[in-house]
């Protein structure tokens, strides 16, 4: 049985992972066969959005704390990840990826990668291991990886972004995936565009067997 | 379309909506083309769990709040809800139906169930519309809806359960349904069994199924 570790950045769309996205990779690897172990970083959240309102907050949250709902108790600290018993490693999206994972939402092409979350993406690239990632998720790999070629849809703020740290940057619509073969990377924008939740399941469900392709050949 | 109102008590398996379920009702939903609008009590959660631990937290948090963050904002008040509007309503699962929706974690079958929620059943079940419900809410709606026919998989303490609030209990497997006609209510185990999320998501999306079936007949 494959196994993929899907790394999370907090609970809900505005401070930390995006609940559907991430539920969504979940199901699809679930449907074909794959385990999956889910995996965050032990750090505080960068602030505490109320889903409600939007605003911001008095309070302190812990991302790994915090993605355990996700992953229903079932997940590891980042560090004690290793790429030797992963066969994939997935990053959904959400703004958790952009401000717990990594400066992006504040810095943009100026922006800093969590050093564990960096260590993961060289270490599986090393290895000639595949990387998914959904939404927002490929900026941050963009800033890791040079010249990767990757999707988020086509926000044009994000593709401007994506562009100054030298990544390569290709339109797409609802569903469908981009491949850079050098690394093999998987991208989908799912909520960077406008998708309805089907639309972002069936994103994630093209990821994961975009993945295995990559394992097939 | 047919527009379906989704019931949610929260954010996380231990104290609210369990978020697989939640999420794979929206899914199931959306791919059946028909529309979800989140509901949730504006009330204070009974407690707040550590997922990672499985301990209490001393926080205080609102299930309305956290609730949207599995509706990404797009969340109502209870008390916004109208029968009249909505063509069916489902309950996922998760603690927070037996902790925030009811007192059913604590006092079992002698439990009292939220005015609102109690209400939203009895209102669906007079103008002859589905409910839909998984997981742990069957055992909620038994308690309102007497006689009714209802599963939660095969959990030997809650169906005594069920039973003793004079409920009619049907054991099942993974993804089945079972369909209590004269209150158009239609029930799936989801994670009360040891179910794959792959599982899980099929689970709702029969019961959808099964919804649309009433609907047409």
């Amino acid at each position: 049985m494959k196994k993929v570790a899907v790394i999370l950045s907090g609970c809900g769309v505005f401070d930390g992972s995006e609940i559907h996205e991430a539920t969504s990779t979940l199901i699809a690897l679930s449907m074909r066969g794959i385990e999956a172990q889910c995996f965050a970083p032990d750090i505080p959240q960068y602030h505490v959005i109320n889903h409600l309102t939007g605003e911001e907050m008095q309070e302190d949250r812990n991302v790994l704390v915090e993605s355990a709902r996700i992953a229903r108790g079932d997940i590891k600290e980042i560090g004690e990840f290793s790429a030797e018993t992963f066969d994939a490693v997935i990053f959904p999206g959400g703004f958790g990826v952009a401000k717990n994972l990594s400066t992006l939402a504040f810095d943009g092409a100026a922006c800093e990668v969590n050093e564990d979350i960096r260590k993961v993406i060289l270490w599986m690239v090393q290895l000639e291991k595949p990387i998914g990632a959904l939404c927002i998720s490929p900026a941050m790999i963009a800033k890791v990886l040079p010249q990767a070629d990757v999707t988020i849809g086509n926000d044009p703020d994000t593709v401007k972004m994506i562009e100054e740290m030298e990544g390569v940057h290709h339109r797409t619509d609802n569903c469908e995936v981009i491949i850079d073969a050098k690394y093999r990377l998987v991208t989908s924008p799912c909520y960077m565009l406008n998708a309805s939740i089907a639309e972002v399941f069936q994103g994630a469900l093209n990821m994961v067997d975009e993945i295995i392709q990559l394992w097939n050949e």
